[in-house]
């Protein structure tokens, strides 16, 4: 590792751990209409019906953990989930209406926060961070899968 | 706001929520010799002692809960506390020796691995991210002290 390899990991790795705190202590001081856990899973069940070992894979967690949050959430009215007629062992997730309203809301809230909280940003800049998330996102995603 | 400026908010959105996800998941599967919690609060006393009430500040956390963090720290070796003698409603918190070696040994893992996730970007764009990370961050505190 050279010195400069050193520094800017350094103020990534100082930057990064500051920002997971401080929007857990934002999640924390906020009263949204869904758990956040839910709500992403919800994100995921809007369009079309999906299988449990698939969600588990595109939300980094194990099937067991997918399995108990939507038996929570059909508990709350929030998804329904069938056997595959063919395959027993494979399970369906869709999400009812009372889960789309209530996901596109919490979704609308934060898009509204988030704008708030970039006001002082240039599209441009916005448009960049946004990317450069999204790849970052990406090699979490290769870390999880070595992992 | 304008469609632009929806759209962008729309993907930040969906990629700092994704981050978040992703970090827990990773932060769990991983074997730190610390809780990230404690991490956090060693690398604020590392250098000098500082007031329960500026951690909290500075963590974005209550005084009650840095005082129960700090209890358990102490416990586990990791800080001393001491109360001002001019003031004895303020409590000073230092690192001790032990809390020094593990932070700085958690501190080389975590910037090994962040070197190794963004071993793919040119040294510019881990700058550019750092920094915008940086003003995240910042526009996230000023959030939350307007809670």
């Amino acid at each position: 590792m050279t010195p400069d390899q050193y520094l800017s990991a350094e103020s990534l790795e100082k930057e990064m751990a500051l920002l997971m705190r401080l929007l857990e202590a934002l999640n924390r001081r906020r009263n949204y209409p869904l758990e956040r856990s839910h709500y992403l899973l919800l994100l995921q069940v809007q369009a079309e019906a999906k299988k449990i070992n698939d969600l588990a894979a595109i939300l980094a967690l194990d099937a067991t953990t997918v399995t108990r949050q939507v038996t929570a959430m059909q508990l709350n009215g929030l998804v329904t989930k069938e056997s595959d007629p063919s395959d027993r062992r494979i399970t369906w997730v869709t999400s009812t209406e009372k889960g789309r309203t209530l996901a596109s809301e919490m979704r609308e809230i934060r898009i509204h926060r988030i704008n708030e909280m970039f006001k002082e940003w240039t599209p441009q800049d916005k448009d960049t961070f946004s990317k450069m998330l999204g790849r970052c996102n990406e090699s979490l995603y290769n870390r999880l899968a070595e992992m």
